[in-house]
């Protein structure tokens, strides 16, 4: 990653795309910031190499060959937004390959009660750490960050593990790893229907995931909300512009019968406006119930971010149909999965001969 | 650990020893929740494994022997009840087994905020560890999420490190590995007068102490409390049940004389109904001071679980006979030994020829 | 290290040379308390392994062989007063050596509310691990934990890394590293003209500091400071005892001009008396702003400890003679010297060939 050849200003106005091409310009991936940085070919790519890490990872012998590739550098899990999913996910990803690890969760016991900037911070971290994965509930933080790390003299690679309301790619990445497996035999992800049911207006994932879908061909997206919960406006001219067919409204019943996959989301009332405005909401018609299974496809899949509150009944974990525990470790391997191409590693994984 | 053969609340109404039972089916060591799972024979191999371990651990070239056995392994350490003492000591073991560690230590960075279930959560961990260590306040908790754990898809054993008032399995096993590492050359623990001093109802250590010396003959018990925290009739009724003989009450000075083992205790003052409530007994009987030195056998131990305030004079510290820190110290080579013992290598350890 | 051989009262009231001359009397490192343990000969010596180890971690070859060194050992680091970036910087500097670590950051989570002594703590964490590197804000604290360690039935070397107002002994070190290395090719630190500027009362940085400074020849420091914290008597005293040259007081824009080095500080607001003490105080005099870079000599050097505020503009970061960045990831190399000294592996780095 070279200096940074534009001004952090004139960088800031740009749109996602402009902004995903400016931190991909070399075609090496280094800072991982938006879902948008992301084509077709990038994403197969990380699938396929976090299933050989996967199968790898099945015996002793291959996790110490893991384990070896990137046993010499040090990463730094800075997450100001609690988040012990994402994070441990992470953590996980990391130690798989032998990453060691400094971590600052509770903002209380970090120095910035001292005064000091955020990008005095992560310059810090950046001088004792070879890899930055940062969570922050400031949209764009990770973005301000990045931009900071390449004018500094020792850049290293930062991963936006979700900020803000906006972002959150690597948590796309793991839905379509998810899909990818999902739909492996039944002719990939290409010309599926996809139903998103829940809190799609503030669940950064789903805002994501519509975005690394864009890639597919032949999809038919639906999603069904509360009203004052529905999609915004500008995921759907991202979709409207990249020729991906959609539709908005309805109820979840007549929707999910159609569905390849349903991407269940949880209310998201931590960014409610006022205490208690999601509690006016009645969310009981967005909501698996086992006898819901009935009316799905044999061959769909039920995804959720987790966590989970009552979208999906606990009875409905036995349906072999019910993926969101596998899409969970998803996360692990396609995390393990990306850091091992921001290192350069992915060559030995490819070649290994376990 | 096949999957469970009867339901939860089955299970949940069994009592203990048959809950023991049904954990260790088929003799094997997997989940660790009850110091009813532990006989005789269990006893004494996870003690000669632990010192087995000690020794091993005193060489550089063998305490690198140690960390390669489960380097290919990952630990988490679920701890929602604050507990510096035991969380280290687990994390020693599982670091000298070459494991590396996640943790989850405060409850308010957890995604329990968002609403998820504590049985979702453990599932979560479960998802990215190959073991978890799981210390709550809640009684029960452990159990019941072992439960969960056998009929996940993937299911990964998991340790008690203290749940509710009730059980501290591993707390016990090191105070075992104590009186006999005490009595070794003193013909073991059989036959022995052991004392036990303080907060004996609401100490979980003694509750489970107490179930693990029943594997053990000719013992004598005694417990010195003051009225409010006298051992609670359940513990009594277990004891005898086995044949254990044991007195009630009396002061200390004249229990302490005939002792082979002086238990001290702290008084467990969060766990009052009323803030305030310990702090109207009259403790200074139930304290250990330097004057009491001369009226114990020479050859007595004084044992404490730690953390300890004015029970055991600090003058105290010094007499060969005070052997509370040593006592902590086999907590983390009896835990190193048990984690060995479900990972399948106390074999390697014991023809480890260094 | 021996056990004690005068009693701790008695030891408390010795001056602080005395203190260093006990603790170093065989000529190894153990403890590090006290700025006053290091002399010339020791500062020379670390700061040569320092780079070392600096050039050795340019390879992933040369990092595993760091990480070789001390992989069978274990450091506890205690901070229970709050400190991202030196509790970062010991983590990475035992990370380079291979050592696990242990934490205890957050007293909360601590068993001190269960009534522990904060001895009793201390020997707990010597229980489990290899090193204790401890930060608290009581002065003094880490000279008695040490002398607890001494008696304890196994002692292990203690690292203070910050211990109230008074001494933060490895934050000198590096200071003098970065000295080192800045005037490398221009003589070395005698002679030069070093000025402070900023909270010199306050910042137990610079008491470390001047004490280590006592070491060179021919200096003249100079102590630029708002009257109300300026420089404290007892270091004046240091300094003359030892025949440096210094003055206090006058302005920065005259003493900048002058300097071979502009040590820069923070106000130390978190130790005011009264909240709102500081923000009394005009301090827009002792900050560094661009128009000053033209005023400062060519081979002059800025340095900080960081965090900062406004103390410096963050314009002058992009200056080469701004080196604070590199003056914090010097941190983490002389802490990883200091380290690989007190476990006597100096010698393998300085014949390591790679």
């Amino acid at each position: 990653m070279p200096l940074n050849r534009i001004g952090w200003e004139e960088f800031r106005r740009l749109d996602a795309k402009a902004k995903a091409a400016y931190f991909a310009e070399d075609g090496r991936l280094f800072h991982v910031l938006l879902a948008q940085q992301f084509d077709r070919a990038r994403l197969e790519d990380l699938g396929a190499l976090a299933t050989r890490i996967r199968f790898i990872a099945k015996s002793d012998e291959g996790r110490r060959f893991l384990k070896g590739l990137l046993d010499a550098r040090r990463a730094m899990l800075y997450f100001t937004q609690p988040s012990t999913r994402t994070f441990l996910s992470f953590c996980a990803a990391c130690q798989i390959l032998g990453l060691t690890i400094g971590e600052v969760r509770d903002p209380a016991t970090s120095s910035e009660y001292k005064g000091e900037s955020p990008e005095d911070s992560v310059r810090t971290f950046s001088s004792y750490f070879d890899l930055i994965v940062m969570r922050s509930q400031i949209a764009g933080l990770a973005e301000r960050m990045a931009w900071v790390l390449s004018n500094a003299g020792r850049p290293i690679p930062l991963i936006n593990a979700g900020s803000g309301r906006d972002q959150h790619p690597t948590q796309a990445l793991l839905d379509v790893y998810t899909l990818q497996r999902s739909f492996e035999n039944l002719g990939g992800i290409d010309g599926k229907c996809i139903v998103f049911v829940g809190d799609l207006l503030r669940g950064r994932t789903v805002r994501s995931l519509a975005v690394l879908l864009t890639n597919y061909g032949g999809l038919r997206l639906r999603f069904v909300a509360p009203e004052p919960l529905q999609i915004s406006p500008d995921v759907c001219e991202t979709l409207a512009s990249r020729g991906v067919a959609f539709e908005t409204g309805g109820d979840m019943e007549s929707a999910i019968r159609d569905a390849d996959a349903i991407y269940m989301t949880r209310i998201q009332d931590e960014w409610d406006a006022r205490e208690g405005d999601s509690a006016r909401i009645d969310i009981s018609r967005y909501c698996l119930e086992h006898r819901h299974l009935q009316m799905i496809k044999p061959t769909a899949v039920i995804m959720h971010p987790l966590p989970r509150r009552k979208e999906i009944a606990v009875e409905i974990d036995g349906d072999p149909r019910a993926v969101y525990w596998r899409q969970m470790r998803n996360g692990m391997w396609i995390r393990a999965a990306l850091i091992a191409a921001i290192f350069g590693r992915d060559g030995d994984i490819r070649g290994y001969d376990g």
